[in-house]
């Protein structure tokens, strides 16, 4: 038995994982942005820290016999010391040791792993239709990805493969917090939608505000999503032509949105992949409801333990 | 004893390898891009074969003890049937079966590989800086790519992996040869520096000739290697954001005139790399005088032998 724990900007998932399945999950609110924007690095991490070992030991007490946790964590893991380099979701925060200081609150053994590359080992194993690549890209705060290949993540040399969420989309565009400008998760993420339907409205909706806007007709929701999913295809290209993978699988809580990005996508990759590649292409959104980052942060923990 | 070859678009390179050193070699001036565009596609396709084969002949005639035969070609290879489904370089041939027509021709077995995977992996092999992870980028007629991840040639599933000279720079840009418009190469090889150079003067001089002129202090000379410098880098920090590799070596004939890309080319690298890869990223240019190719075709072909 084995647990996984997802830690995104604004919440926190732990499941309890047996073979492929989550036995029990608990998804709490945890507004871990909002924390390191109002609080000192220090007291920020003290925090989130202490919020997530509370949780895990209240999941830990019903489930004594778990063996391996995993946590998915989105920033720059550095495959040597497991320490969190930096997060551009959680600002200020450099060179924390989550996994050494939450094994320290809890008294297990804790392995960390980019969140992107864990859902997509998630998906990965989850998936009905094998294939030995993958690409997944997660649509979240900011936008993830994560690359399976020959059946095994891929990390790259650093650890920072896949941070195609940072890929630049528009020169001198919308600043990111990584500190560059014009990031494509700026514009592909939740948080980028919002963005654009408040560049033209001056309106902040949540992009599910944004969506009902958008099918009611709303041209500035309707370009926010159009927007979204141009920018995701134009990387995606990108990154095809680096790699060559013929699975793509999209995940992320802005899928939700999915019908009203589509068509700009899939104008958008067709016109940008190389003709010849352009029937050896798939990408399909991910079905499994959002419990593949804890199953694959499981996973991992069991694979590294 | 192996020979690797290396076919340009315009030149034709047989290297009898002995170990790590090129023991043997012939150059000679072949322009198969212009066959192409003068000629119907099998004909063009007869005549490749031709010239190659009479060529291969006249040195397996000095070295019969020759084991293997390994083909660096500009083009998609496809990994199951070795076939050529496209070269950009190479306008209107789709399919041809460049290793099993030679090999008849010839007598011998012979294997294909992309010619800028072959130099990646010659690159990689005579490195005297050893490292796992490399890329190469080859800037020539046009501009080829190749990966080697954990000390192993990266092909990509469909063997279309790092054909990052048609990762689009200037959406709506200038067209390409492989159908789309403002893919890399056509702002960073030697063929897109002829072009920009033309483009604002009218002139169309050689990139020997260009660089010249760029010395003279001739400003759209400057301007065509400035944005040579300007979109080479852009896509490698592309690249690196998908694949996280810390070492890079740039090869090909236009690396002649590096020194008057690389102001622009570190200009950009370091503005487009997220801030926390910058410390990590190592640019070099190659120091193989070009022999490469050559080598990696070889060692390929005996690995695959």
């Amino acid at each position: 038995m084995l647990i996984g724990i997802d830690i995104g900007g604004t919440n926190l998932r732990i499941g309890v994982v047996d073979g492929l399945q989550v036995i029990h999950e608990r998804r709490m609110h945890a507004d871990f942005s909002g924390l390191c924007a109002e609080n000192a690095p220090d007291i920020a991490w003290q925090k989130i820290i202490q919020i997530t070992s509370q949780y895990l030991l209240e999941v830990l007490a019903a489930y004594p016999q778990v063996s391996a946790i995993g946590i998915g964590f989105p920033g720059f893991i550095d495959p040597v010391t497991g320490k969190v380099k930096q997060s551009p979701n959680l600002p200020g925060l450099l060179d924390v040791d989550l996994a050494g200081d939450l094994s320290r609150a809890i008294g297990k053994p804790v392995i960390v792993e980019n969140d992107a590359l864990a859902a997509a080992y998630g998906e990965f194993r989850l998936s009905d239709k094998p294939t030995e690549n993958m690409i997944y890209l997660g649509l979240g705060t900011g936008v993830g990805g994560g690359l399976i290949y020959h059946n095994q993540p891929f990390p790259g040399q650093h650890g920072f493969a896949m941070e195609v969420g940072h890929i630049i989309f528009e020169p001198n565009g919308r600043p990111c917090g990584c500190g560059n400008h014009g990031c494509m998760e700026q514009y592909a993420s939740a948080s980028g939608v919002v963005h654009s339907y408040h560049a033209t409205t001056g309106l902040t909706l949540t992009t599910g505000e944004i969506a009902l806007h958008a099918n009611a007709g709303d041209e500035a929701a309707i370009a926010a999503f159009d927007l979204a999913g141009e920018s995701l295809a134009t990387v995606l290209a990108h990154i095809l032509k680096v790699v060559d993978v013929g699975q793509t699988i999209i995940g992320g809580g802005l899928i939700n949105a999915w019908p009203l990005m589509q068509s700009s996508f899939f104008h958008t990759l067709a016109q940008d992949l190389i003709p010849v590649l352009r029937d050896k292409v798939a990408v399909t959104i991910s079905t499994t409801g959002d419990i593949a980052g804890i199953v694959g942060a499981a996973l991992l923990a069991e694979q590294k333990s």
